[in-house]
């Protein structure tokens, strides 16, 4: 098993969970409190993990919402990151794709810059835009494969040899794991999606987005997605967790995602 | 005429040219002073601006040379941004897509805080993952279509009812084409690829890596790429360019770029 691998499943078990936290912070929904901090970024997210970290299976930070707020956003991704606990796996959602020398640019800055246990790449450029970040043996690389967003059928569903392009990229990223490190993003929508996606990869991490604020379905993420141990996804919630209530947001926050963890342990009969 | 192709058609005739150079700094291949400089990429680009921003219908930048270096080298990216003329287009070559609410993001990230005139796209997501960038009416969104990398096909050749998959993408983005400001990304490869997207998007621009230090055919490109005026194709060199001596470097590069576009211009038969 890899070291991304070993990683997570340690961290699913023993927290129980396979909830990953996403650390998508909206300044404009920040409490006052936070919002007069003098890192309001960075301020709010550490007020999440500290209440959460024993909880979640990974935290997942999309770099848009670090971005928009100019070399600063990145400063406050740089201390988030650093303020995670080692032992839980932090997964940069970038969805990088580029020509080699470029993608090695990406990776060295995703992988040794901000030291992420993870990263999600986009396929569109072939094998060429995704090698460099899989040659980074101990680290995870989660390719997207199906989306959940209205129009991702405009690609992703066109059909290629008489079946839906993203399930000829979950038989290709299976041909590009040599070193084990790799997994899929998979949008939450139905349940022979991600059953046919499943029986592609057997034993490929999940990362699944679209539960909570986007929609999705528990019960049949659980049923269809995980694994033959009942692992081997990571829920992604970031709007329901993170905004719970606007008074003690992050003891709010706490009670969101072990409520979702419970509801998953239950499906999934796990205590 | 949208605003962006206004600009750029503006800057192709005042320069008589259609190159467009890579500001991709890559520290390990600087020179000797310009490493000793406070803000080495900064000092480095500077310079290649100063001498290249008469001769050049557009500057690209590769986010991912700037990423690499954290926050500060999102400041030299910053700074860069800001020196190069007002009447030179500038693109940012970040290849993001995702989520409409997050697209939201980073279009916000590269056309407000950074000011770019344009940016590259990835349309793996569909019409959602690019929207929030073609809603800026008053800049260009370059869409990726078929690239140059040698696993391209991997995906981009894939065959839907009976045509590649790069057909349909260049089809697409015509249809998302309401505000008049879409562009794509066509790899320099062959004729036929070159004029197959050619005549799908007739008046679209094209910007084309590949040329220089990737290879690729520059009278191909002029004979298939351009559009009826002779125009329409930004053909981007970057390491040909920026490290086209080591001793004088900035000149060299003028040098390299005059070339580059006097070759283009006689083959496009313009003085």
């Amino acid at each position: 098993m890899s070291p991304f691998l070993q990683k997570l499943q340690a961290a699913v078990r023993r927290n129980r969970s396979l909830v990953c936290v996403g650390l998508d912070p909206d300044p404009d929904r920040f409490p006052p409190a936070v919002r007069d901090a003098a890192d309001p970024i960075f301020a709010f997210n550490r007020a999440i993990i500290e209440q959460t970290a024993d909880a979640v299976c990974a935290y997942k930070l999309n770099l848009a919402f670090y971005e928009v707020a100019g070399p600063a956003g990145l400063e406050a991704l740089e201390r988030t990151v650093k303020a995670i606990p080692d032992d839980v796996p932090v997964i940069a959602d970038a969805k990088r794709g580029d020509i080699d020398n470029t993608a090695r640019m990406y990776a060295r800055a995703l992988f040794e810059y901000y030291r992420f246990d993870a990263a999600t790449v986009n396929p569109y450029m072939g094998r060429d835009a995704v090698q460099p970040f899989l040659d980074y043996r101990d680290r995870g690389v989660f390719v997207l494969c199906l989306n959940s967003n209205p129009t991702a059928h405009d690609i992703q569903h066109l059909t290629v040899d008489g079946r839906p392009l993203y399930l000829r990229i979950a038989e290709m990223v299976n041909e590009w794991n040599a070193h084990g490190n790799c997994g899929l993003v998979v949008g939450a929508t139905n349940a022979e999606s991600l059953g046919g996606i499943r029986a592609i990869v057997p034993e490929m991490p999940l990362l699944i987005p679209g539960i909570g604020a986007q929609g999705g379905d528990l019960q049949t993420v659980v049923a269809h997605g995980t694994d033959r141990n009942g692992e081997g996804i990571l829920v992604n919630a970031s709007r329901s967790i993170l905004y719970a209530a606007a008074a003690d947001f992050a003891t709010a926050a706490r009670s969101a995602v072990i409520t979702l963890r419970d509801e998953m342990n239950r499906l999934r009969s796990v205590r």
